[in-house]
């Protein structure tokens, strides 16, 4: 294999990605160490802090059940800034169309784009419309980047998980990365899985509310899903995260096609779910919060985090214990 | 011709990608009109005032003499800051790199992004990589996205130039777009014409420390060209502003590729170029402190504004009047 090329993996958000990040990426362009590495950064100006995230929108197909490329671009977006703890304000959108894309359909996908912004409270404020010849791209791709107010003084970040806490997750995991694998491979899954794409900064506000400093890491496992997503947190923090599996929501129909296909929803993309890291003595009072949100009705304590060295490890729902390392190579391309 | 099709001149920077802003894209993702439409937005954040921009950069092919793809997205956002009289602080950067991609390119990219803020005095703080399927995109976009703090308490703004203007560029015009152009097509032209790619920050600097509140507009003639971005500033301000052919600065190789191939200078890309429209009494003293910079050493009054309705004229050199309106359809696909 020659070791120069770029590999699909290296966008599935998993260990490749890491590799190139931190062995190129982020050396090259910033400095920032690895335990640095959020969903956003936070940076001051002039006595505020504010969080700065970009992400550019891939998805295969573009228009699936529960979204489309530009609700996603908007909601992902919204979402980095949100785990920051940061109140989403300004969002950019820049667009790269495919010569002899469909008017019609960009029109759904800006009005998808509005609507999501509106609905998360936010204002696409700026933008960049690029055409490029037929072939040279796949339809469309969307970046989205954003700004947020921090204004809470506690750290929330990845580095910042604790001996004791507790692990919650506001909802089922894998329907994004299924409902978007189940549309581009034509499976008639439509009524049964819809993506979980929606903005999560109004429960993110809920759950600050509720927790206030307890509330030590917010994370929305995306790309590599829930493992890779923990994954990142343990090494961060320098801690073990406990997962017990019977605990994990799943929608039933998510789990069949995982187990007909050989997925593992664990490392399976969301796109309107967050893992709070959560001080213990809060945890009920968070919970009880999420689960009282429209966002968070399934939400449940799937986890608790030990000291020791940057692992993950699962109790299966047989009794056995299994590690759980970041996504190996690329499991669904193009999820978002 | 299927109206409902995207053309490639939707993306060119001229006539069709303003009505597709003015038609679609605006009124759907945010309602600003066009006399609001600016380089970057101005936004208020806790008392201040914040430049917000995005580009993505599409170029091809992603290396070229003056620069590559890289030192491009950089600087065109670093610029786009800038001509809101913006300092320009933080950048992001969005990568879509195709499978296959040469890990050392992209390692030759990431580092004239670096060295490109570092010469811009920004800092690359946010990132994103995704990767996509062979042949579902050429080889590598980058988006930026930038935020700058405005520091002046008067307005620079394309709306802003008024009757007895002076416009002033800082120097030659159409050499980024030749540059890129030529490599393309395999003329050996390097020797000669070099893209003018290029931080502006530091020169816009110079010209709000000289002029102050006499500058009103700036603008970087990007895709489209200076007569496209003169149209924009024209209808923006509804003025006219006429032009003297003879003052156009121009690289005499630029001038001579123009003239083989039917190029006309006025409509081809710059990325290292500013207009400054500027009131009269400061236009001497502005310029003055452009040539001085090393930036704008080649720097001519090219033309005045006055009274009338969204106009821009040429007054060529053999005394005739010309009507100069923006770049119709496509002249050089993915000049940035």
């Amino acid at each position: 294999m020659n070791k120069d090329l770029i590999l699909l993996g290296h966008g599935s958000g998993g260990k490749l990605s890491h590799q190139l990040l931190d062995d190129l990426i982020i050396p090259t362009l910033s400095g920032i160490p690895l335990a640095g590495q959020n969903d956003a950064a936070v940076v001051e100006h002039g006595g505020q802090r504010l969080a700065f995230t970009t992400d550019s929108y891939v998805v295969d197909p573009i228009f699936f059940p529960g979204g489309n490329i530009g609700s996603l671009a908007v909601n992902g977006t919204v979402n980095d800034l949100a785990m920051m703890g940061a109140r989403p304000l300004f969002i950019s959108a820049g667009l790269i169309v495919e010569e002899g894309f469909s008017r019609t359909e960009l029109a759904g996908i800006l009005a998808s784009m509005r609507g999501a912004a509106d609905a998360a409270g936010v204002r696409i404020v700026t933008g960049d419309t690029k055409v490029v010849p037929r072939g040279k791209a796949d339809r469309i791709f969307i970046n989205t980047s954003g700004i947020g107010a921090v204004e809470h003084d506690f750290a929330i970040n990845g580095a910042n998980a604790r001996a004791g806490d507790v692990v919650i997750i506001n909802g089922t995991i894998g329907d994004h990365g299924i409902a978007v694998m189940a549309e581009r491979e034509g499976l008639d899954l439509r009524t049964a899985i819809r993506s979980d794409c929606a903005a999560l900064n109004d429960l993110v506000a809920e759950i600050i509310a509720a927790g206030g400093d307890a509330v030590h890491v917010l994370r929305d496992p995306t790309r590599g899903g829930v493992a890779t997503t923990l994954k990142e947190i343990a090494l961060q923090s320098d801690k073990t995260i406990t997962l017990r599996e019977e605990t994990l929501p799943l929608n039933g129909a998510v789990k069949g096609v995982c187990s007909i296909l050989g997925l593992d929803p664990l490392y399976v993309a969301n796109e309107g779910k967050l893992l709070a890291v959560v001080a213990p003595e809060a945890a009920e009072r968070v919970l009880t919060r999420i689960k009282g949100h429209r966002l968070g009705r399934d939400a449940a304590i799937i986890g608790h985090v030990a000291e020791g060295g940057g692992r993950v490890q699962m109790e299966t729902a047989v009794g056995g214990m299994r590690a759980v390392e970041m996504l190996a190579g690329e499991q669904l391309p193009r999820i978002c």
